[in-house]
């Protein structure tokens, strides 16, 4: 950033979407961003859709992610909540509140996020349309829209006793990355310090792998499209730790998930406990081949929706922005 | 509001979900709330959808705004660039970032502005996702979703030279609204002060209507279908201000919109420069009846994009958040 760089501030909306618009993935849709909204092609006549939010503060602190890393994140975490359906990832929605001091580049290298998540994690998939708008807090609302492409949703109440529990994608690492920062990357008063290269090469090249998770979570989406074509029963994103979303689909499907804990790895405290990996829960009736691997099995619904090696789970449920947010930023 | 009241911060994503959801339309899709996603019908193989954000600060006053407008107001704008399309309205998601001192009726109540708003404007439209999370500032990210049911979708660039020019709605009620609550609602300091019974009991009918119109606004989501129906070539929500629309309209289309002014009102600068009227500006092939009422018609490309009785129109474009935020909250 120079003195001599605009903020958005300076800039009315259009100039500032013009400043964006040719780095994200070039529209695929039947009308793309610049109407009053979009239109999207779902041959079945089904669309799934959500949407998920990232604020400055309970979500990110802009000394540790670079824009980057938040363009590339608040894809990747909605994303993954469109293939947990089965479903193929078409589009995204961008709507941006940002503090009127923001350099432009911010959002120019925002965009450059978007785009390579999109490319990397599901490619086709585009930003079809957004919001700007001006804020105090740095705020990311996505929407991500699919297209099932005539198959069945999978969804968390669909698993049934005998059916095997299984893991697609990582387990603990994005909490093993977010551990690095608050204890690697804070000063003597615990405020966050930058993320550099020479202190990220400093790091084990586990931690720096846990980091780069943290920073930019990679949800294995291809596998969990083929887990659904593989007949998964039920699926859902691993986003808030294991323990609390078994618990989640457990609930919603009527049935007890009982996992083992040896096929957690070697922490499986912080596989059961960390949040923000966007890795997939997904159960297989018996017999099926599956996909990832195989932490566990359903039972029929006893006292405690989820219980690990026979004994009901009571730890800590997950990551709770609303119990746990120390209000800072940084 | 008592001491007793729960605050969001005091409860879990969880708990604040079961305190609104039975408050909200009932779902009309495949999957609704509740999974990794929604699931919609869209019979046609296509899908409409945008988002657009609402800031505590810039696009509204919580001593000005109840919560109940908030969430009609959230709807209404989302709803009617839906329907500028042509596209009625099926889903809203609703990502909702709170201050964790928000009494949890602040969010009930929300819910029932959602709720009437859908039940007035786009009957069958029902909120199918959200989040939640916290923040510093109230923000409020909808996307509404919609389906063509087999029409073409009406673009902005559709104008042709020849094509009537009509409005669909209201123009200048919302912004004399806004008058309204500065002149009438700001204390010696000019900040904003309640609008309570008494206080509107006291406006004239017309100040009264408008003030309803900016805190409520009321966007005709069916006459907009039916002008859709009836033919149009281009139409588009009437958000920024006629004027700055009717230009983006031009320019998409490569037209001059040429204005009557005597066709505007008795306030035509008001009708121009006034957003957040949510009408619809309209153009129809000549000899269509149309819909709504005529106010001019497209021309050939001139020299400038809007014209106003025969003269180029040089007055204020409309509101930008970027320019125009004067950074307070209130």
């Amino acid at each position: 950033m120079t003195d001599a760089e605009p903020t958005v501030g300076e800039l009315s909306e259009g100039q500032i979407l013009r400043g964006i618009l040719d780095r994200l993935p070039p529209s695929t849709a039947p009308v793309g961003p610049g109407d009053d909204a979009a239109v999207l092609a779902v041959p079945d006549g089904r669309v799934v859709a959500t949407t998920d939010t990232l604020v400055h503060g309970p979500d990110f602190r802009l000394t540790w992610s670079s824009p980057f890393d938040l363009g590339f994140k608040a894809a990747a975490v909605n994303l993954s909540d469109v293939a947990a359906m089965g479903a193929r990832p078409i589009a995204l929605l961008v709507a941006l509140a940002l503090p009127d001091d923001t350099p432009l580049s911010f959002v120019r290298i925002f965009a450059d996020g978007l785009a390579a998540a999109c490319a990397e994690l599901a490619p086709g998939c585009a930003v079809e349309g957004g919001d700007l708008t001006v804020s105090d807090t740095l705020t990311i609302a996505v929407t991500a829209l699919g297209s099932l492409d005539g198959r069945v949703p999978v969804l968390r109440s669909g698993a049934r006793p005998g059916d095997a529990v299984h893991v697609v994608g990582e387990l603990g690492e994005a909490d093993r990355g977010l551990r690095v920062l608050f204890e690697r990357f804070t000063d003597a008063t615990g405020a966050p310090v930058p993320v550099t290269p020479d202190a990220r090469a400093e790091l084990s090249p586990g931690d720096e792998r846990a980091l780069d998770r943290q920073l930019r979570p990679r949800p294995p989406i291809a596998e969990a499209l083929a887990a659904a074509a593989a007949g998964a029963t039920a699926m859902m994103d691993i986003s808030d730790g294991l323990a609390l979303d078994a618990t989640r689909l457990a609930e919603a499907s009527g049935v007890t998930v009982a996992l083992d804990a040896a096929a957690l790895g070697d922490d499986p405290g912080q596989a059961l406990q960390g949040g923000e990996d966007h890795g997939f829960l997904v159960t297989f009736p018996p017999g099926a081949a599956g996909a990832g691997r195989r932490i566990g099995v359903v039972e029929e619904r006893g006292r405690a929706p989820l219980v690990v090696d026979g004994t009901p789970y009571t730890g800590r449920g997950g990551w709770d922005p609303y119990r746990d947010w120390d209000a800072g930023r940084g």
